[in-house]
């Protein structure tokens, strides 16, 4: 059984509902990033860049989302989660995928996490003073440009859906109202209808 | 045949060595930074994020580095540049990408490019400041944990190899000695005596 590790309201999510989606046999395991378990040497000895998610399998260990997504779709093929078979629809899903890793993801956490990038307090809050508006500019081209509906790519659900629904979750937080994007506001009310994503939201809300 | 969209120093440089290393039918197209190309009507038409690389393909377009780098592998099957059989050890390969994608590439880019993240000219010294420490600590995780030698992955050589390469070559600038890295040293010179990589370096670096 494979194990995913994971904590509330960060990435973790999407990888969360993609397996929950596959039918895949796997246990959860919650980090409690509030006490700082992502950098204790257990934890680091998983994952040693101290983030989630961490998936380990029986071959070994996966990190980071767009890679875990794709081996999900890869090793629970039923499930329909990804055009596997054509390498340019493929492409297609994976750029989606890597433009919310590494531009909107990332934008998102210059609001809480700008420690990462300057030591000073006012230079972490002019970091979190600009989110609203970086963040307002990558959704807008999401929804003019990317976004294909009814699902990310079309008519099929695929493992960009889980990883896009997961960082609409983080736009009321970062005060930015989704309803200024009517395609991607309508995916996020969608997404959470979905038996799997209500499931999933359930085990990650509940307290400890 | 595909178009590859590229400027110097910057990304671009993985896919268009690994579209060389593939044997790949493509022509590079200099995209002119400094005067701000990236931004024209006509680029955005092509890539509505205004960034390189941009990879033009008989089906349509692919942006974003970790995408275009396993298309190349999986639409070149015969070069080997990714275990496209093997969804756990592309797994491996796709996680070390997302990694240079999200955490090293992003914390390069806090040194000229903070702007994105911050208006005013204090916070975006502060962020310069610590690029260096920042890119020390990202590389180390990669030389004692993520490096197999001699190539990324092991044995093999694949789409991880020009990505790393890319980067490293950002070091210098960046304030960190390569040298504290040995493994990391040893694969970016060897990298450099690759017929491909002199190759496309000497188009890349060619004055226009």
């Amino acid at each position: 059984m494979m194990k995913l590790y994971y904590a509330p309201v960060t990435c973790s999510l999407a990888s969360h509902i993609a397996l929950e989606e596959a039918g895949a046999d796997y246990e959860p395991i919650r980090v409690d990033i509030r006490s700082g378990q992502q950098q204790s040497p257990e934890y680091l000895a998983l994952n040693p860049k101290g983030r989630v998610p961490t998936l380990v399998t029986e071959r070994g260990i996966l990190t980071e989302t767009p890679a875990i997504l794709a081996y999900i779709a890869q090793t629970h093929r039923a499930a329909e989660l990804a055009p596997i078979d054509d390498p340019f629809a493929l492409g297609e899903v994976q750029a989606f995928n890597s433009y919310l890793c590494s531009t909107v993801h990332v934008g998102h956490a210059h609001r809480m996490r700008g420690g990462r990038w300057a030591d000073d307090a006012e230079a972490r809050a002019s970091m979190t003073a600009k989110v609203a508006q970086n963040m307002g500019d990558y959704f807008g081209v999401i929804e003019s440009r990317m976004f294909r509906g009814p699902w990310v790519m079309g008519d099929h659900y695929t493992i960009a859906d889980p990883y896009l629904f997961t960082i609409s979750n983080w736009l009321e937080g970062d005060g930015v109202d989704i309803k200024r994007f009517p395609k991607v506001a309508d995916h996020f009310a969608r997404m959470k209808t979905r038996p799997a994503v209500a499931k999933v939201l359930e085990v990650v809300n509940a307290k400890v």
